[in-house]
């Protein structure tokens, strides 16, 4: 799971060493950039927000490697609506289908992250419904012959159950199986309770871990697979010292509010921190904060995601037919 | 899940609609009582703490019912080391062994909360790994026949997947089933993150659903049920709001503490009330926290907790002859 | 898992303690009998066959109680393909809704059979795919309010993990929820191989369990709960030894047509015995005959299940508004 | 999961085209052979026998390439016996040991089959309690520090799940992580009832899918893979077919026996293959047999297995360590 959103209000990011993975926030935060374009779609139940990183000035000032950042919002899948659900699936696949090439295209696709760890097991699940076909060939059922883009995939595991960096495990099947680019399906932790589990990032540059944590570890981008590397992702979890984090802000704010001046009384980083400690106490484990019903809600990106991926990498079978090879 | 433990700081319980589940945090919140015994025992890796509430004075300054209370606190639990999980596991047994009548025993033990939500599984993953007997008569193998006690166990849901009071539910099966008691595991809800999968509270009182959400729903008691109720009950997580309220009055604390006096600055139920939905926003489900590995912790604690219902359950059986019958 | 389908061809049930849960097989193997009406659809992917069983000599004859029995066969289930599930669903809806009454239908589905033993889980894995709806009341999302009849739902276990007959437990749950019905949902044991996962039963009888292993344990009936049970199942296995013993019939009955006539040369029921001992030899537990794909089936079967379910029972709401409550 | 085990007593392998993946059944098959070393240990609940083929004449008389071939036979383990999985998991563990470098060990576990098919789940599940270590570095715990030796894991899935040979990928994996060896766990299929999980083999010829559906697939040994591979197998399931054809074979040589000689009447295997056709029929999916506790049976295998790679894999920590840090 990496690092995932929200620029910080208080403090500026290098202190918490915080960043946001979601481009649309980062922008947000920085405002109008030369060589950073933007666009925005609004529907009545999503908007698509568009963001490419055009130039150094906008690379840097965004934090962001050049490159294209898509961000589909849709607050309404909180409820989970089904008929939401495949409105936002087919938007996906759009979306999927500008940024994949039309030609030669044989992806492997990595679902990130661990089966049993709920919020975290977004990618194996997506690659459990996907539609797997690099080994078919001349056993291919007759009505899909010849129309089958060659699709394989793989869940690797994390870190921590194969001891090995994902990233190198990747780097090591790609040299062999050379497929045409790698798709990576990852479970994001969310610096914004909004985002959780409502918003689909898909970005053309690969995942970057983030300082934090997963500092010094190896991104998985063209640079360490050696071919293009398209990453979705989906915040289900929030840190929860993100939001003992922001309660302390919230307070402090409205006390700062209070007394006449947003400059006045402001909470040194140090007490803070201080402050976060004295609540989260000795940890058990890794907290974090995330809904009672994740499951359920895991359950149903994962079919959405599978869903548009089936839908963008096969293109010239119908969805009815995939249905019958897909569980 | 009922609502879990420890005593509110800053606001008296009626006011934010919280109150602890833990006998051992209400006493620790009151104090002394006439009618209120308390027994301590502190182990090297473990503290168990005996309550028993014998007053009417007792049951209203504790807010509970009277009975006994038995908590074991071992914070080791949080390293998963299977060792302490297994000197826990027969502190349990010994202690659910005092609690247990030596006759007539036959026992249902219904393992409440929803499997499909991992940290609500205990109860049905300790049904799970129980070793049932009841229905064994005349075909129980020979080396059991004659020393086992008549167990059988039901995993009944919860409301939102039967659409059954689990209270009711329960009441019919005993009326028909006619055990001689009835013992409940579920997983709690802490109010306090360091109780979060180190305690457990064994109490022949039941369980009494609190205020808040489960506020007028039945409770699964001796009065509803009409046998006696054990209850097992180990906090696996902690209600997100419950952490941002204690992020805030612990920067409220300090900054009362800097104005010179604790009473000076005090932060009103509603100023707080409205920081907290600030922070938490519309809510994606019921938002808690809990470890990303806490399908680890809950596997672990299962089984430490139907080995110890074995073991109390069937004294006349070894461990070993046990093992060969459960998963 | 009750005993399931197909007359023996070689040897009265009684010889070998078989008999078949499917009306539609038994009439078959019995014809034309008085007080036995018939209807066949035939259509492009399946057929639908119903039987009623109307006299005392009908009962006699088929070994069936009287009531009605509807059976669906789709032998391109086998093949998992997603449109025919769907066009079956709605079939298995349509006819579910002419065995419901139109009036006063609050029934409590049944998943009956085991979590753990993925052929077995069919009942418990439509349950939680089903629309509950009891508890809702006044909490009902105002889209639903007053278009929704009271489901509730129940996955008890089996005899072998709670300790009690699952007909004792529905008794005792009946008795104090007073559903208008028990619509129960069991994988059969078929004891044919081109019935496994392709035909479905629904019967206003019940469920009756067979002679074999089951013998003297209560059925689930009108005569047991003391309100109507529907029962649907749908075979999930084969035993073992039955495909033995068809081995050995399929060979004997070649060498009698050799050796000139079907009557010369006959096995005993005794050889026929001995040789399927001594083919499966000492059990390691219960060998069944599964496809080792039976994971994806059942996951399949039990959405079509649930999907007929939630359609018949809820009349007044739209399939696409029910998507939004169920996983 | 590769071909499994068992000598075919009527036909020749090549007619049917099935050949015995354990080395001690073939060597039954064919009697003493000059190169071949056998070395048999019969314990009063278990027996462990070693062979190792040194001659080509042994290669080509077993079907076997030269190495070294342990299996292990504790009948006993079919009652779910904990006491009995525990004996074996140590003998397991020595004979690993024997078969293990002493020096610069650092492998990889590949734990090989489907998690979704129960049956063929247990080498993912093995790799799932596996004591992973190689990321640890100067992060270990200080009790482990400078005892551990570097293991790394992987369950790289199926070729119908990921679309890529499993051969394939492990060799891209290796060749970039660059273990010392591989270590890979299988679940075989046995062409015996009574070897179903009761027999265990560990060989140092890796894994070579048999002749059958397999045919022409790359095997997992040092040959593709570029180091030495030591393969751990357990049967798990029993192909329909081959029961089948075990129930034909036995009732045609009943009557051979009654007709007065065993060469009299053989059955030709066109014979066989057109009634074992008649009895399977058309097929849904891959049917085999298997017991309906196979989720419990693999589960108590892949607990015994993980636990004896662990004390063969890290000699220099003690079990109650290891429990600490593995599920």
């Amino acid at each position: 799971m990496a690092e995932g959103s929200k620029a910080v209000r208080f403090f500026p990011p290098e202190q918490f060493g915080v960043r946001t993975d979601l481009a649309v926030e980062a922008r947000e935060a920085v405002g109008d950039v030369p060589g950073v374009e933007v666009q925005e779609e609004k529907r009545e139940r999503f908007t698509v927000t568009r963001v490419e990183v055009k130039s150094p000035e906008g690379e840097q000032r965004l934090g962001k490697p050049r490159g294209r950042y898509v961000t589909i919002e849709a607050y309404g899948l909180r409820n989970r609506n089904r008929a939401l659900e495949e409105e936002v699936g087919a938007v996906l696949a759009a979306e999927l289908g500008r940024l994949l090439p039309s030609d030669g295209l044989a992806p492997l696709v990595a679902g990130l992250g661990n089966w049993d760890a709920t919020p975290d097991a977004l990618g194996p699940r997506v690659v459990d419904q996907l539609l797997v076909t690099r080994h078919l060939g001349h056993s291919a059922p007759p009505e899909l012959r010849g129309r089958l883009r060659p699709v394989c995939a793989i869940a690797p595991g994390v870190l921590g159950t194969t001891g090995i960096e994902t990233a190198e495990l990747l780097a090591g099947v790609v040299a062999r199986v050379r497929p045409s680019m790698v798709i990576a399906v990852d479970a994001l932790a969310a610096r914004s309770l909004n985002r959780l589990l409502t918003t689909i990032q898909v970005t053309d540059t690969g995942i970057h871990p983030g300082s934090g944590v997963a500092q010094g570890r190896p991104g998985i981008s063209a640079q360490t697979l050696g071919v293009p590397v398209l990453a979705i992702g989906i915040p289900t979890v929030v840190h929860a010292l993100t939001i003992v984090g922001e309660a302390i802000e919230a307070l402090s704010e409205e006390l700062s509010r209070a007394a006449g001046g947003e400059g006045l009384m402001r909470i040194t980083p140090e007490a803070k921190q201080g402050l976060v400690d004295r609540v989260l106490g000795p940890q058990v484990g890794h907290l974090m904060v995330t809904p009672k019903e994740i499951d359920a809600y895991v359950g149903d990106l994962a079919r959405m995601v599978a869903g548009a991926l089936n839908r963008a990498l096969q293109p010239g079978v119908e969805m009815e037919v995939i249905g019958r090879y897909v569980g």
